[in-house]
């Protein structure tokens, strides 16, 4: 019963889902200039649900293994950032304060894939599309940011 | 070097603890009938700095103890409940929902001083002021929420 911890690293991913149901883009983020390069709208939710199942999976195949301190510190970071960045974004409206959410997440991500990677090969593999999306995001967040300064 | 791993840990509360710099109570909160055991507004900051350095400690100091992996996944998901619950109450004012938020914070809090005092004492003791605090939040949020119906 290795995956006993899933429905608590679940429920810390509903938590952080919840911010995307409760602060919607809206009229305001329609009307922004968005780069070619913007994910059509219905991607976000389908890309998210994905990241947070696999990475809610990822962490209970490694919270019982030795050695999972770090590993579980740095998911719990990532956890407290991804909810904080949506109501930044969309909630304040404050993209460059946003801007500094996502790239504390981006590094909190990446060295998170590391100590997973260290622990269990498929746990490290399954936070890949993560971090690939959280490139694109960071793109996105930082382009919207500089074309839309009266926003 | 037990607490080699607080760092991390405090980035997760940092995070939790910056929604209340950026959802501040303002006028709204001002003018909304409150009950008579509402702390002063001052309190709150001196609450919750104690509260999360307090919590991030004790996990510094459990994460790295054997078995610790369901007291280090109730912890992400008090960070993440945690960060959630000043957006939804202040960003979008939306208290019966904040209630069930802290509800659900609470029982995570109350499980996680449990897990966390069956490892070590002292990480466990260092968790009651958190969970004194949210009975304190719980019913003051509980209170405006029902004598605030047109608010």
């Amino acid at each position: 019963m290795t995956l006993g911890l899933f429905p608590i690293f679940l429920l810390a991913s509903v938590a952080a889902a919840a911010t995307g149901m409760i602060f919607r883009p809206g009229v305001w983020y329609a009307e922004l200039r968005k780069p070619g390069f913007t994910p059509p709208n219905w991607a976000f939710p389908v890309a998210w649900t994905v990241i947070y199942l696999l990475s809610a999976l990822a962490a209970a195949r490694v919270a019982v293994l030795p050695g999972a301190g770090m590993a579980l510190a740095l998911w719990s970071a990532q956890i407290a950032l991804n909810t904080l960045w949506t109501p930044v974004f969309f909630g304040s409206r404050r993209m460059g304060l946003a801007m500094v959410v996502m790239a504390a997440l981006l590094v909190t991500v990446a060295a998170l894939a590391w100590a997973f990677a260290s622990l269990n090969g498929w746990a490290g593999l399954m936070l890949l599309p993560y971090l690939a999306w959280l490139g694109v995001a960071s793109a996105l967040n930082w382009r919207i940011w500089r074309d839309n300064p009266a926003a």
